[in-house]
């Protein structure tokens, strides 16, 4: 992958490596911020283990996924830049990859489909993107994507399969091992496997003796199956409250998770759902089942992380606050 | 008052001035959180107005009340500490008593009405605290308050007409204005006048040209009535939802606010509640609706603040999870 200046087109289909996490960092310092680690006495004592949460809660458009959509964008040469950016996504990502085209003051395309969120659409919308709607299909929404990548040149940026998403999701964990040298261990959030093998490429490089455990809903557990297995699950429909997590694991990122030897467990919604709860009594943030998740992972394997300097990624806020899930 | 050794007992009766507001800094120093500044630029631009949020919601037992109490439990010398504190308050008073005592090693005694939030009286109990049970008015209170000092010895720390525990409010607009000097306005919420009394005097003192406004339920606006008449206005039935606001405006803070020039708005529960909700969705902070009123001001009345630099008391995030206010 090129590295040099900031507008050169970047593959994203090789693997990323933690160089291409450095450029990332590089290429999004003016756009992203630089979120805080948060410490919570009261549930270090409650976990037994010393707890540094990375605030992704706080990053723009409220999770880490501005820092890959951000990455990707900022990638694109002039040329390509110009005919704006596409993407399938409903959540975070759509509304991540819509203000970064609006950063970079280029269009935006995001194929939603029928029955997402309305709340989450709006903000999409607000961002600046053009919503294309289509059937709640994933093929659907491969094929409508393609359509209005046909129609305008615009480049796809896939969620999480695109190595420019991964090294930029990556620049989560280069800053909290920045911050917090030597952690034991970094929990993240497990979906389509994004933010968990961009973490991966940045602890083994910066450090080393830092494991990464990833955290996947019991009900969406494909990444746990996939690894399992050998090879990719691609067959599943998942049952979750976690909305950021549904998604199947993608190819770079299974081949960077067992490339690096990432542990994944299985967290039950309720004990996200409690997690997330206590978090928002103890720590007063807003963090969604989809970033709790991580931290519920800690919570309900108190003998695996005991006594150890844990990061955990809170990896989004965006609650749908009109249905909370302990209602 | 007393300002030298953080063990010599303080007067309580007279009116604090900014001295008493510098011990109480010191004192409180090696127990209280110096909470952050927050910035959130889509605030900023829906209100017109830059505004510095003081999170107070991250003080220690979750609300700047952890300020007065642990100047007041700290001020007793040993004798009068030996034999405890008490106070009447089912809510951030009584949790910030509670833990305040706690970090001292003395008894704490909190009388509560009958009828009082389950998880605020399960929160008073976890910081160790003895509690008293009594009927749900103001003269029950003060006798069963009354009764326990008699056996105990206890020293009463009233919730706000207590000159130590104004003291110890102000050291938050101390930090505030120490970290953003020159504030044109800072916003605080007004119940029984502690914060607001306290915030005054730093204010006068270290930032003579940054005005105070208090913020008051429209259902609860004794503290208007009050400074419009010129006298405490005590006769009244609060209705609102904004549970820290309920409090009768005390004495010695109807004294400061009106030698202080304090003016204070009156904000409909409606407007508090979606300026509660806007904050959740945009700062993912959770802050209560008796912290979420002093944004509500400014949102409210735009013209009034157009252009200003405005510092807002986020006072407390004490949120009844079961009972959210849009539902």
């Amino acid at each position: 992958m090129s590295r040099s200046p900031a507008t050169v087109s970047v593959s994203h289909e090789s693997l990323p490596d933690a160089a291409d996490v450095l450029s990332a960092a590089a290429r999004i310092a003016p756009h992203a911020h630089v979120t805080p680690v948060l410490r919570m006495a009261s549930i270090d004592q409650q976990a037994g283990c010393q707890l540094y949460f990375k605030a992704e809660h706080l990053q723009r458009a409220g999770a880490f996924k501005f820092r890959g959509a951000c990455n990707a964008v900022f990638s694109l040469d002039e040329a390509h830049a110009a005919r704006g950016v596409v993407t399938h996504s409903s959540g975070n990502h759509g509304a991540a990859l819509a203000l970064a085209a609006r950063t970079r003051g280029i269009p935006c395309h995001v194929v939603v489909p029928e029955g997402a969120v309305a709340s989450k659409l709006a903000a999409i919308e607000a961002y600046g993107a053009t919503l294309h709607r289509c059937a709640p299909s994933i093929a659907a929404r491969e094929a409508e994507a393609a359509r209005v990548q046909a129609r305008t040149g615009a480049e796809l940026v896939h969620p999480y399969a695109d190595a420019r998403v991964i090294a930029g999701q990556g620049t989560a964990t280069l800053e909290l091992l920045t911050a917090v040298p030597a952690l034991d261990v970094v929990v993240v959030p497990v979906g389509g496997g994004g933010l968990a093998s961009g973490t991966a490429i940045a602890a083994a490089a910066l450090s080393p003796g830092t494991r990464v455990v990833g955290a996947e809903p019991s009900g969406a557990a494909d990444t746990i199956a996939s690894l399992a297995r050998g090879e990719r699950v691609t067959e599943f429909t998942p049952e979750t409250l976690c909305d950021g997590l549904r998604g199947t694991l993608g190819a770079p990122n299974f081949a960077l998770l067992r490339s690096h030897d990432v542990e994944v467990i299985a967290v039950d919604d309720a004990d996200t759902i409690a997690a997330m709860r206590l978090f928002w009594q103890r720590g007063k943030q807003l963090v969604e089942p989809s970033s709790a998740i991580a931290l519920a992972a800690v919570l309900t394997q108190p003998a695996r992380f005991a006594g150890l300097r844990v990061g955990v990624i809170l990896s989004g806020g965006n609650v749908d606050l009109d249905a909370l899930p302990w209602r």
